[in-house]
């Protein structure tokens, strides 16, 4: 009997590795951190855990993985909305970003965005926002995997007032956490058209120095190609690859305005995208070609962007969305398998992130990372085919029990490692100040 | 001191009236099947209710109108995804249909589908499919609002074998069921692909002999435009305008592939149109010009069209997508605000049902077909507008207590008129026998 800390048994699996493998009745074996054994019901009899989940009626899938968000944005949740693009960013989001945002805000705010995203089934995500060590310290206790990358602009951020103070903020953001089992530093500046050439090669060299990822924002809108072309004389793809900035530590977000030419760069730099459905259509900036991507080998995997911009954190429903938009933008029903949309987002956001070797998949040598939905619910049967159900007609309340790094962090629905009622009623009172 | 059957109090209502009158804090009072009250909060006092239903943290809405579905359907929910139209329909879906449809299927199929809808806020659905006087004692007996339709075609269909038959049970359903409170019976011939002139004219006749409402499939796929264009040199709306068909107890689902001539039919004879996005775009089938449909004054609802194009039933899905797919597709984030799609999916299904005295909004007379969402939830703190949230952020999950007809049939997420173990347990069934 080899003795390990977690036993899921008489579970169905969706393993989400390189074979696809699934099984209708099987069990996962974790001790300490990590997977020790995968399998069909029976063998898991050399086991003796100190924790046992009965799984019958459940189904176990890798933990989702949100690859692009400005998760403390929640606060913002819904403060703006319907609006044109401009006026939704100069005269809402930009004045209560200078306005509230400060390392108190983002450790209250990060809360509530931890405890949305795990209780919907996303165990790791990769933000893009401001005072990052402080929602660091909060994302470990609360044990949500997290990617972050301190923003990096031309102009004063909240938290930094020159791009020199914020690259400095980054690299100790990753001399301070690389090497964390939950906490993973990335360098993260905001775009080609908010930072200059010399910013974004600084942030690239911060990359290849801690070997961390490199996350941005590219090809949103389209005037923002506009502007890059007639500035640099090339498109924004173009003008990265040429800062040498692309590269399989990169991945950047959105990707909505790009030419054949600049898919091609994209995929020979092995450059990642993370498509953002919801967050595209809602502020109508454009398409992400998710199919032409992956047909020319380019990396994708999937974002709920910020919750100004969504306005939820919900993996599901992006999963929901990108399965069928690219459907009907290609008229062709065939498009984007529900299987394939599933991997988009579970090991696609692994791979941009460089972490495939760790997450994304449920197999030995992995993190726990795992999920379990409830099956037993009227819009979830009858059951024919998993990974359909899952992408077309499971929502994100029927993820009951969410395990991060071996640790149970939701049980049976309930978050277990923060106060959901003290963080609720914090951000409803955050809500009467903004509103006074 | 005025006698009460159910009051609601210290609760957020959005009422959806002309007005779009909005309470912070308000209560609601219930007479027998009516509404015999809204105010704010302390008025209730004159009122002395046998049922309580403390509203603090919730929000009242109308009752959610599913104006399109073939809500049997459920029981083939996911046996075919991701396929070739074609294959997809012959294949599949119409073998199914021939082996498995009888009137037993049906009486266990649609207590599945009452209870998904019941449970995520859908209080009225426009069904179209066969053996619906079956389906009528069962759903009368769950309590959901039931709008009806024997599917008429004109080859045999699983309980119909020929349309004579069809429109012999179609005038019985109308006999059996006109004038009861919670059954409305309809005629509903399949498409003008389907259905020939006469059978087209035969089920207009019906529907005025009883004035009842006409619900057709119109325009869903650009081959059907192309043919009925070939066979009657005019356009799908053309030809149903020639036949008499249309007006305002007509209403047509999808309604993808229309011409601004075809527009303007669909306004002058007040039709009204049933936009499905979930479904549109998961079939590729086409997208329903919403925005130039109300800029034309069109009447417009949603729909979730039957689980095996969707494949749930689920409304707040439809409005997240309608709100933002139009905003996408028009390049313009104004599109369709919040308030207008949640008005789509109240009062616009309610007046193409031509029962917008009835139901649609919460105001005084109307029949109390009632919804309270549970608001504090991590997705939904904070909270700036009610509207943006319910469209944006809400979850069909949230929905806690569901009132029919002045009858609470769901009460803290939990149905109380069926035995939803028993039905999950049939269904379950009915899937290995699929299979096997």
């Amino acid at each position: 009997m080899e003795k390990i800390d977690l036993l899921i048994k008489n579970v169905a699996i969706l393993t989400l590795d390189s074979k696809n493998t699934s099984l209708k009745n099987g069990f996962i074996a974790v001790k300490k951190e990590k997977i020790i054994a995968v399998g069909v019901s029976g063998d898991e009899k050399n086991y003796s855990a100190k924790k046992l989940i009965e799984g019958r009626e459940m189904l176990a899938l890798p933990g989702l993985i949100n690859a692009h968000t400005h998760a403390a944005m929640v606060y913002f949740r819904g403060i703006a909305d319907d609006l044109p693009l401009k006026e939704w960013l100069e005269k809402h989001i930009w004045p209560a970003e200078a306005k509230y945002v400060n390392p108190h805000f983002i450790r209250e705010a990060i809360k509530l965005a931890a405890i949305e995203m795990l209780k919907s089934g996303t165990t790791s995500f990769c933000d893009m926002y401001f005072a990052e060590d402080e929602a660091a310290e909060v994302l470990e206790q609360i044990g949500i995997r997290s990617f972050l990358g301190e923003g990096l602009l031309d102009f004063p951020t909240p938290i930094s007032s020159t791009p020199e103070e914020g690259l400095r903020r980054a690299e100790e953001l990753i001399k301070k956490w690389q090497g964390s089992s939950l906490i993973h530093p990335i360098v993260a500046p905001h775009a080609p058209y908010t930072c200059s050439a010399d910013l974004l090669k600084s942030a690239k060299e911060l990359s290849d120095k801690y070997n961390v990822p490199l996350h941005i924002h590219l090809a949103e809108e389209k005037w923002e190609v506009e502007k890059i072309e007639e500035e640099k004389g090339m498109s924004p793809v173009a003008y990265l690859q040429d800062l040498d900035f692309l590269g399989k530590r990169t991945s950047a977000a959105h990707v909505n305005w790009v030419s054949e030419d600049d898919v091609k760069i994209l995929a020979q730099t092995k450059t990642g995208v993370v498509h953002n459905p919801e967050s595209n259509l809602k502020l109508a900036t454009g398409f992400c070609p998710v199919p032409d991507l992956l047909s020319a080998g380019v990396k994708v995997a999937l974002g709920t962007d910020g919750a100004t911009s969504n306005n939820n954190l919900d993996m599901f429903e992006e999963m929901s969305l990108c399965a069928r938009l690219h459907k009907g933008l290609k008229k062709d029903p065939t498009t984007l398998k529900a299987k394939e949309v599933l991997r988009l987002a579970t090991m696609g956001g692994a791979e941009i992130l460089n972490a495939q070797d760790e997450i994304g998949s449920i197999e030995v040598g992995k993190k726990a990372d795992i999920i379990l939905l409830d099956l037993k619910q009227p819009h979830l049967v009858p059951l024919y085919d998993l990974a359909s159900q899952v992408v077309y007609a499971a929502k994100s309340s029927d993820v009951k029990t969410v395990i991060v790094n071996g640790k149970i962090i939701v049980e049976n629905g309930r978050i277990l490692t923060v106060d959901e009622d003290e963080v609720i009623a914090k951000a409803q009172a955050f809500a009467q100040k903004f509103k006074s």
